[in-house]
């Protein structure tokens, strides 16, 4: 299976203008009860995935999250309290709120924190889901900050060793600021995959390649499963023992320590499915050398990177960032990809909860 | 070939004491004009690779240190310098000396720092290896901090896509404190397996499994080359692009950023071999929560884990560490098995410097 054909294609989707989704989006949440200012967060991120297609975190999925809402599972509005914090640290509670305002609000805090210290870090107790978490790291772009964000998950992957789902896909995102290259932006699970490239691959039909899933005996998965149970699992990046399954396994589980233990929110054997405790930290690189110097050496790092041999006749040697960054090029100008099912189920939701249609 | 394989083994390795070889270590160091203080540095971190099991970076290796001095490529006695400095976060100079010297006064900067603001990060400039990367981060266990440190390295791994050598091996580790269990340290390559692996397997005449290395046409290697060069590579975890090789490249960038750019001594693709940038990292716990809660949750997640079900017959599932602590056990009594070759080498270099031998 060619993996350029696990992103939504035009003959199955619908191209929205990334504005008027967006819109759209803040208008259903705020006839949900939500805060114009959460609203606003969570269609942001949403839309940001969305034009870095990310479609397995992007604008696809706000019916999810409005059905939770209504369900009474997302308690709106939400407070975000702050338990304990000094110069540079932070934990707070996301309120049993929508993620997307706990992680936002984390590198709000981080940001200000490294802007006066040096460095912030913010973890994120009593959370759900935050999204595409490479949005949040990329907040701290703009000030001259490297961003860092991280989130936890209830379990879909076996240890390295195991034969059950113990732990989340539990992705890791960093973003450093460079001159005149595109900023580096690296977003990943630490599974081989993310579990949104299995729910993917099927509604688009397709199998997923051996590596990804296996089943409790340790075979490969090559049919998505249509939910989660004990009978398969994902693996962890490395994939086998001997290829470095153990690696990708004890990042997961410093990121269940990260978001999970630092915060006392729980870790991912613990968190039912839904619950996400989140990270941050944003580092104010000017405490270290020139902001420039600094830029420089990154577009430097970037350019010797691009010009070294590569594999394939299609593409040059990417730096991490550079696919979304030409999608978003592609999706800001012809519009942003809506699966038609998704589609449908969006304007449902507007029309139920009395939000005019305007996609 | 069993991975187990790939270790010392007793029929090609002789037993030292630990503190014999440690004092040896000290004293050769000694001989050759290194200060007290950072000979006992480096002899600490190379005993406690070799009696955590990582013998790619234990004592065997010492001559290799002794010959970079001998020959004038490290500087002796090194000076660490300040270049810049906040509350929270210092850029060092290794002086062009013992890696180990640089990387351990940037863990005590980052503790003292994390200790009076919360947070303490130091990156740290013309320096060279550090040894076992681990050994940082644990630094910080015993004042009840996270401990995570990096380092990269000059080019033997190929970016996803890339057909050469790019990027270093770019080890991170990461330390947090249990309670009543042993304390979770996670040390690792990005590369599928770390160079030393490769030099081991060579020295002990086995081939190497598919999947670790790869010729210039992306052809597995399996016979061990004699040395690096532009026809092989070793493979970013993950192996392969559809197995997730983009993010073991991607985080070895990372490291690169932390180490290289940060500290303006340079990224991979720039560095000569030997030559490597450090960056160590505290986090004071109870800044964010009571540390005894923080342990016990530890605690629990250690157990869950140790109680999954195991695909092996021989093994629970591990906590990382776990292998390191078991052999530890073992070695603080039964001493560290030193591979003859090695073994006469640190003798004739105790000789030629006039240390009496005393393992």
């Amino acid at each position: 299976m060619s993996l350029e054909n696990l992103k939504l294609k035009d003959q199955n989707s619908i191209r929205l203008k990334c504005t008027l989704i967006h819109d759209q989006m803040v208008d259903i949440l705020s006839k949900l009860g939500v805060p114009n200012k959460h609203s606003k967060i969570t269609a942001d991120v949403l839309t940001a995935a969305s034009l870095r297609g990310v479609d397995t975190h992007g604008v696809g999925k706000l019916t999810g999250y409005a059905k939770a809402i209504i369900s009474g599972k997302y308690t709106i509005p939400q407070s975000i309290t702050v338990s304990t914090e000094s110069d540079t640290t932070a934990l707070i509670s996301c309120g049993n709120g929508l993620g997307f305002v706990g992680a936002h609000t984390a590198m709000e805090i981080s940001i200000d924190k490294a802007t006066k210290s040096g460095i912030g870090m913010v973890t994120v107790n009593n959370g759900h889901h935050v999204g595409m978490v490479g949005y949040y790291p990329m907040m701290a772009l703009k000030h001259g900050m490297i961003g860092i964000a991280a989130t936890n998950a209830s379990r879909s992957v076996h240890p390295a060793l195991g034969v059950k789902p113990l732990i989340g896909t539990n992705p890791i995102a960093f973003a450093a600021p460079a001159g005149r290259e595109r900023d580096f932006v690296l977003d990943m699970a630490t599974s081989t995959v993310a579990s949104g490239k299995i729910g993917l691959a099927k509604s688009l039909g397709l199998k997923i390649p051996s590596g990804w899933a296996v089943d409790s005996e340790g075979d490969p998965v090559l049919e998505p499963p249509n939910s989660r149970h004990d009978g398969w699992s994902l693996t962890p990046l490395g994939g086998t023992v001997e290829q470095g399954a153990h690696k990708g396994y004890g990042l997961a589980l410093v990121i269940d320590i990260l978001c999970g233990i630092l915060s006392g929110g729980g870790y991912g054997a613990k968190l039912k499915g839904g619950e996400n405790m989140a990270w941050t930290m944003a580092i104010d690189i000017s405490r270290f050398r020139k902001l420039d110097e600094f830029k420089s050496m990154m577009d430097e790092m970037i350019k010797t990177i691009h010009s070294t041999p590569s594999e394939s006749i299609k593409s040059s040697v990417l730096v991490p960032g550079d696919p979304e960054w030409d999608t978003y090029d592609d999706r800001k100008i012809n519009g942003i990809p809506v699966e038609k099912g998704e589609y449908a189920e969006i304007v449902k939701m507007a029309e139920s909860v009395g939000s005019d249609v305007i996609i």
